[in-house]
């Protein structure tokens, strides 16, 4: 499979990537683990709160688009990580049985000035479910490794 | 337990919640799941890449720190969930055997003008690690209710 290197991501291009179908039983898993809270634990709890039922932690959204990105490009990409992540709007529940896509909009590229083997990239990533509504949104710097001379990509 | 309200909490003010220690087993089960990279998955691949060795997938950190506020604070309050994060910063690698604890400084209030039953605090939230290496930061508006009427906390 051909390596993807920061000469290959076109700013404004768009690509949707998933579906990756989200459960009940990983919804509270995560939630026992890392968010134990009513909304995201307990169906019958869940109702009395402000999501109105059982809803997936934001964090376990976050982790869902990692998995769905890694998965669609960032693992066949010579990723080099990030330094962090702009703004993180959760804008609507995850439910039990969403099948979430990510839609990965590259808002802008940087070469480096100091090194030369890297570049970094801004991402917008939104997390639409199956109705079409986008769930999450987050705007990210990647750093990704330039094609090195004499690779012809 | 007294529950915390949006009254409880006083601008400016600093507490120190944890620790929590971080294990290589964990590391690599949360990249398995959600981040299944090099850096995150195995020890030996990790040398090769810019964190020099194994380091936790930065949305497992981001987890943590809700773990450790939720049973910090968070779990005991009238919270209402949160509309996103302002910035993520992961500055520092998080490697097994790390102990984690999370600073949480309250930088602003606001009373809600519709919603007379509600306030949101917008927290920085520092992870530190056992050396005192802050290794991310991250600023959020936390949404939490008020004290009801005839509560005397």
């Amino acid at each position: 499979m051909t390596q993807l290197f920061w000469e290959d991501f076109v700013e404004g291009s768009v690509a949707d990537y998933g579906p990756r179908l989200v459960t009940s039983e990983e919804i509270v898993a995560f939630a026992a683990q890392f968010d134990p809270q009513p909304m995201h634990l307990d169906a019958e709890a869940a109702r009395a709160t402000m999501l109105g039922g059982l809803a997936a932690s934001g964090w376990h959204t976050c982790a869902l688009m990692m998995r769905i990105i890694v998965d669609g490009f960032l693992g066949r990409s010579a990723s080099m990580g990030s330094a962090g992540v702009e703004e993180v709007r959760w804008l609507k529940p995850v439910r039990p049985g969403d099948l979430l896509t990510v839609r990965a909009t590259v808002l802008e590229k940087r070469a480096s000035n100091r090194r030369p083997d890297r570049g970094s990239i801004k991402f917008l990533m939104e997390v639409l479910n199956q109705s079409g509504d986008v769930v999450m949104t987050l705007r990210s710097p990647l750093m990704i490794g330039r094609r090195p001379a004499g690779d012809a990509g």
